[in-house]
């Protein structure tokens, strides 16, 4: 054999790859995408999305030897670190030793980061950074020559042995402190508030007491209750950490899928209570799984702080909204004061304080200002927009100097509401769709693996970008009826056009799985309301969007935002992906934050004083930008100049 | 007709005694007895006690002229002020003009007395001197260019035009806030309280809100629980004034007598809620009377100050009393935190504050400390014996610098109970006998001057006395049954031997009323035990009975107490009449001036903290001293010499 020609390219080197766990070998150039090379080795990948790395269903791990990832836009840092990679986005750069994990476990590996990853320490934890507190404390028995009462001898000796002056009780402890004591033989432990209703430095109160010693863990909860779900986080006091995390729906949707068809329902008849209780059952019922989860009773959770929008906050505290509704759009009050959980129905102990943490406005509220203060925003130094996308579009933009935010009425759209086949992003939901833009035809994905039963937030940001981008629907969003012709999926139905992304034989409810004309609009307004947002939010302060350096996206739902889809059609700015961070539900996050830390506590109210708010509703330019936003992406194409490059390519 | 021998003795001067309104005119020497007079006139004076003094049925006005007054027993200084004398024990000392009134105005004013008279300001009122008070505010109307939350917009006004700082609110008016607001056009009256739960110097707390100006009144309550008697007096605070007294008996009674039958029956079952409910019953009752006299609604009523022995207090406030009964006798609290309202079921506005007056020790409630600041003892310098005499004899020796208390069960046969014909002080109880000691028959005065129902305690207290001095019983208190072939009205009843008081054709229940073996027994028990406490107290410190300079007679029953009878039965020590001072209900007048001042608040304090607390039940001398006591009246008679005095007379 002649040796090659010196200006011939050298071919490429052949790289000695081996799959395990089938102990397959196949030798391929550098440079070959690893999915071509297990093809090559017989090895049938799922690539449901079509080799594009969007999907996450061909992930293996690299064992030995080098790689190079294009895309690792489903893999965590850490799964990065772990050796992960997508072999429809990872090229051979030498002989490998990769490994194809079971299906089942990349499955569930997707389904558990749907689900309630661990919660880290937002910071170094320190127990006496927060003011709940258990003691122990033995007493002197009373005898003839000591008849002091039992509430004083329980003063005397938790003053002398832990300094506690001034100390108050809750009468629901007097109630039961002779029969503990003697239960104990004078050994008791006591739960105890160290802030007073009003200030940091007491005087503390005793708020439960039990016999013996009982230091092994100390109970309390953060809560957000949104419109659309509500979410629990269990937390230790004792090591800070989030013991157990729950979801659902809020109870009140039965009412009223918006805030202000709450408020209508609120304002009628027992509407007001009846409300209050609806969310008071999803709480209960949520507090109780966790509980359960951890077999102890709901009496053991001392403390509660509470996130959420300010109808939420008065719901729950069963304030009349009705003032949040009507101009000049008043709440009652931004700034609960502390109350005790029986006051409001809160199945945690009785006399457990209940936080609600402070609002700005009627439509910027403690969800927001728990938000900003989850997501650091304040900590960056650099120009920020914070965006909570759920049945409202809540968004601040600024630095640690100042905060401006507003809020526009986006509609449940994005929570799978007021769509015909939307869903919450729970097992069955179609959580992303692609569809081939030749064929028209769609492929997608589905939370937990299973037959699809409809459509949630995030499937319908990825489908109507699909839908956009493959050509089945036009800037303005109507559906193209003229392939009806050609694809069986465009039909007239019975709303108007629509496309069906699944068919009923693929479905688990046996019926078609479409999108509609009406859908599509519902989503076009949602999109349009949040952009007319974040437009006028930069322009109040004289600022564009393209100011903001990084775009930090709250909300259960955002967490799950293809950001590329989202930026096809025009609901986020056009960014690069490195400027988007989701942080999931900051306003449950932020609660929990403000739990274990008086300063973080003290810092949402610092946020909630600081920040402007601009009402949107009676700003004149809302409904031009309201209008330019109504289009995919934007009238003003030279605002998504990446999209216009791309279609140039 | 000779001129009288210069040596025999000078005629007595005739005077000209005129009789109004029946105009009627007699000439007596001086020196005669009005009385005698009076029927010289021909007018039918009526003179149950038999002209002792004792009855106040013979009284009459002396218009003009003079006269000795030998007694005035049943008179009160204004009645003498306003020319009231006893006929029977007022002698002619010149020409006089008598009024006599219409008998109904004699028994009106004898049973207004018996009624609740209007209380006298115990000391100038200023309306700073306590904390609740309402302000009126006007706020600026909310706008598009002023947003902020009514609850926050209300404290900017409130800080503005009164200085009041820090402001909290409760949940309940937070609720109506923006309702009231608006219906009130923007201009509110709040009520508020200046002290917060655990100091004086706020932060100050709205605890209601109503639209409009209302300034012209602030209620109040102050509340006396009794173990028999419940007492409430209703305030208006713009005032100081007591507006309405309302008393009835406490609902309990139907469970248990005394304390202890109370403590026990609240360790059954839900004895402790039963009894809560049925103390809050006759309460609630009680404030709903009040509200009525003034048509107002309890709701109004924005603050309640409680005293009551330490069961009482702990039944009151569903906390278990059972430890007040057993070894070493402890209660779980002497000084209750305030609460709300609500959390106790007292029906004044839910979050009005109730403050529960602090007591000493188990058996020394708060209706003692009351009792002591309301009877001035502390203020008097001179040593003072203060008793209270209801179910418990509860007492207290000292002076301003130190206090010691001690209590014996009495029994309830002071407050009409444990006594087969006994009833509570009210229309329809003999109130008052005399026996002749010849005849052995009874005359009696009745409450209301109606048909006697039963007997109450002060007249059973005159009922021993007389039954002793006419020899019906004897120094052991036996029925002398030897009287019983002369003596109609002495008997073998049912519950053996008996002494009738008044006949079933005079009696309005159609039976005879009569005293029984066993209700002396339980009435020398009574007395026994009352007087076996004071001599115990007093040898404490190193003294005798006879070195207090005042006895300080408190408790709705004490008010009433013949002191002549009182000393002949050996319940209270033999001192001289002035010596003794009847105070009433001490325990609702310590309450009443605890809610109008924050001095008296604080003093209530300072003696709950200063009283030395004496446990009788385990003084090894006590039962000695009962025994002692177990006479007529008592086994060492040197300590009645004014008794021993009048036998030899």
């Amino acid at each position: 054999m002649s040796s090659p020609h010196p200006l011939s390219p050298a071919p490429p080197l052949l790289c000695a790859v081996h799959f395990k766990p089938t102990d397959k070998r196949v030798e391929v150039p550098t440079g070959t995408l690893l999915s071509d090379a297990a093809q090559q080795a017989g090895i049938d990948l799922q690539l449901p999305c079509g080799g594009q790395g969007r999907c996450g269903r061909c992930a293996v791990i690299i064992e030995e030897g080098s790689v190079q990832r294009r895309s690792t836009q489903r893999l965590s840092p850490a799964d990065v670190e772990a050796g992960y990679a997508l072999a429809c986005q990872t090229t051979v750069e030498g002989d490998l030793v990769v490994s194809i994990p079971p299906q089942e476990k990349i499955e569930r590996r997707l389904k558990e980061s749907k689900r309630a990853a661990k919660v880290e320490l937002p910071f170094p934890y320190d127990i006496h950074d927060q003011p709940l507190r258990k003691y122990t404390i033995t007493l002197d028995s009373p005898s003839m020559q000591d008849q002091t009462d039992d509430w004083a001898r329980l003063c005397r000796a938790l003053e002398r042995r832990y300094n506690l002056e001034g100390l108050r009780i809750q009468l629901a402890v007097l109630k039961k402190l002779g029969r503990v004591l003697r239960e104990g033989e004078w050994t008791v432990t006591v739960v105890v508030e160290l802030d007073a209703w009003d200030r940091p430095d007491g005087p503390p109160c005793i708020i439960d007491i039990m016999p013996g010693e009982h230091l092994e863990n100390l109970w309390a909860v953060a809560i957000d209750i949104g419109t659309t779900s509500n979410h629990v986080w269990l937390v230790d006091l004792i090591s800070g950490e989030v013991m157990a995390q729950k979801a659902d729906y809020n109870g009140q949707i039965a009412r009223g899928e918006d805030v202000i068809s709450r408020i209508i329902y609120a304002s009628k008849g027992n509407g007001l209570e009846e409300l209050q209780q609806l969310v008071m059952g999803t709480l209960n019922r949520l507090l109780e799984e966790a509980a359960q989860e951890h077999a102890i009773s709901t009496d053991e959770i001392y403390k509660a702080v509470v996130a959420g929008n300010s109808t939420m906050i008065h719901l729950f505290a069963g304030i009349p909204p009705d003032t949040i509704r009507l101009m000049p759009f008043i709440t009652t009050v931004n700034e609960l004061p502390p109350l005790r959980a029986h006051a409001v129905g809160l199945n945690i102990n009785p006399v457990g304080r209940v936080d609600c943490l402070p609002g700005v406005a009627s439509y910027v509220g403690a969800d927001i200002t728990a938000g900003v203060v989850s997501s650091e925003m304040c900590k960056a130094g650099a120009l920020s927009l914070f965006v909570d996308i759920g049945t409202n579009g809540e968004m601040a933009l600024g630095d640690c100097t100042w905060l401006i935010s507003c809020a526009c009425s986006a509609g449940p759209a994005f929570e799978g509401a007021g769509v015909v086949h939307g869903m919450r992003a729970t097992a069955g939901a179609i959580e992303e769709v692609w569809i081939d833009p030749e064929t028209y035809e769609a492929t997608y994905r589905v939370i937990g693996n299973e037959k699809p039963r409809g459509i949630c937030g995030s499937g319908l940001i990825s489908l109507l970008a699909e839908m956009f981008v493959a050509g089945v629907i036009d800037k303005s969003g109507n559906i193209d009826l003229g392939l009806e012709t050609r694809v069986s999926r465009v039909r007239e139905g019975g709303h108007g056009a629509e496309y069906v992304i699944a068919w009923a034989d693929e479905s688990a409810t046996g019926e078609d799985i479409v999108i509609t004309a009406v859908d599509i609009d519902n989503l076009m307004r949602a999109k349009a309301a949040i952009y007319a947002g974040f437009s006028i939010l930069a322009r109040s302060v004289g600022l564009s969007l393209a100011d903001a350096e990084q775009v930090l996206i709250g909300g259960a739902f955002g967490q799950y935002i293809n950001v590329e889809n989202a930026i096809q059609i025009g609901l986020l700015p056009d960014k690069p992906f490195e400027s988007f961070h989701f942080l999931g539900n900051t306003s449950v996050r932020g609660a929990y934050m403000a739990l274990i830390s008086r300063e973080m506590r003290e810092h949402v109210k610092q946020v909630s004083e600081m920040m402007t708010y601009l009402e949107l509703s009676v700003d004149n330019t809302f409904f031009d930008e309201f209008n330019a936003a109504m289009f995919l992406p934007h009238t003003d194409e030279s605002l998504f100049p990446s999209l216009k490059a791309k279609e140039e390519q």
